[in-house]
């Protein structure tokens, strides 16, 4: 099941996109097709309620299957308890960085102001030039937890989406903690769906990620090359902090990303980054300038 | 002023904590006093309603004041968009950790699930022996803002508090990120409530701020030992993300922290840490093992 958020009267809303018995490319409004249902995906999947879901989007009615494309899609997780974030998580992207391969996992945060959803553009900071992408496979928590052993970690795992983790790097090295670059308003995208993990090859291993900057294709790899996969992730973010229904856990980007290039290339306004994940789907946005 | 919150069946519920015409310390509950103002303290600052509430409490029935020993205190925002922290921000603390003085803000971030009140117990880690303190001043942003210039930024800023920003050190250490070492469930706190602006120097600056483990002090400076103050702290954090009204931003530690000692010493089950900052108070808290 692949669900997400859309934007209906100015709110998020909960729907599954799925295609239709016609071959149409329909999100199921569950506003509409379930209105028992609670209103957030971290309330449903706290509550243990994707099953009702399901049944649900199965027999929406026509009144409840939207034309994708005329859909303002959000981040399906519009505004998670927890963004936490790994950097340097494959082995080639730590080497083109000329880091060290970590030992433990590297854990920053973002803000869920730093990301926007499918349909919106990604803003380019007026006060850097140095707005770089990364590709990422992001884990959502389903069942929440503390000290989480690596061995549950997947089930706790409700699904995975893709990210554009966008980096301002100049900003990310003016000290040695990364969160300002981290956290420009709207710097980067997480979507345009969840697919729930029994879609996808246990921790989403296996899987070709992409970059294309303006239709060319910038990072190419697959996250078999995670240094630490997603149940380590788990386990060490759960060793500390309890998890929560609706966390997002991203898992680092691959080799590729513009600050690692000679020269250097950046995302400027009227740009169109796209992050493809084998099994998850696409997620696609234009670059807009700070005012526009 | 003195705002803050409390738990009352179950839920938080502002609160203005002052002395009345009786010279007793009590809690004036807002929701009794006023009850036509909204619920929170970020849709309060948000919507401009402190002198309401000035009045309110200046007016508040007999029935609405809560003696302050009879409440359960809670974080003043007890779940604050953000929680920045800046790191290193104290020359002599700068110097104790063996670290060089940054030319730019460090900051870090805390989710709230790791802050507990003053009437709550800090929790002392399982896994770690390394459980130290910190005493910060916090700002409290009332009026948000993006790209926020110096000579602005006080105006930005409704009020400050203290902070226990404790620490793990292993795990703060564990990789070059120290997110995981400051976000432990319920390993920090925030409080007792925020003074107001108007009864403290600009910036909060000139103040004394200490530390008392078991009644040692073990933290003794003045809040003009910050290297960066919090006027540029605001500036800084602004020119990546909007700050939002109920924001906090801590200011980092002044020097005498247990990591920095020989021996180094930790806070452990059954100790009693006390962070006092001179105009604003005291908050004080038990330690209390994970498994409790």
């Amino acid at each position: 099941m692949k669900i997400l958020s859309f934007e209906k009267d100015g709110l998020p809303v909960c729907g599954v996109h799925h295609s239709n018995a016609a071959g149409q490319d329909v999100v199921v409004d569950l506003s509409l097709a379930a209105p028992d249902l609670p209103g957030t995906w971290p309330e449903i999947l706290g509550a243990l309620l994707l099953s009702k879901v399901e049944a649900a989007a199965q027999s929406a009615p026509a009144a409840a299957q939207l034309a994708t494309a005329d859909l303002k899609i959000l981040p399906p997780i519009p505004d998670p308890r927890k963004i936490l974030c790994a950097g340097l998580n494959y082995h080639d992207h730590a080497k083109e960085v000329g880091a060290d391969i970590p030992t433990h996992p590297v854990f920053f945060t973002r803000y869920p102001a730093s990301v926007v959803g499918a349909s919106e553009a990604l803003v380019c900071p007026s006060v850097s030039e140095q707005f770089d992408f990364e590709a990422e496979l992001v884990a959502v928590i389903g069942k929440g937890g503390r000290h989480i052993s690596v061995d549950d970690a997947l089930g706790h795992v409700v699904g995975y989406t893709a990210m554009n983790e966008g980096s301002v790097r100049d900003f990310q090295f003016k000290s040695t903690q990364w969160i300002l670059g981290k956290n420009f308003d709207r710097s980067g995208s997480v979507g345009p769906h969840i697919v729930t993990a029994d879609e996808l090859p246990p921790g989403g291993a296996g899987l070709r990620i992409m970059t294309r900057l303006n239709g060319e294709t910038v990072q190419d790899s697959n996250t078999d090359e995670l240094i630490f996969d997603v149940a380590t992730l788990v386990h060490h973010a759960s060793t500390a902090m309890t998890l929560e229904p609706g966390d997002l856990i991203a898992t680092g980007t691959p080799p590729g990303v513009g600050v690692g290039r000679k020269p250097p290339l950046w995302m400027k306004p009227g740009d169109s980054c796209e992050i493809e994940i084998e099994g998850i789907g696409c997620i696609s946005n234009r670059v807009v300038a700070e005012s526009g």
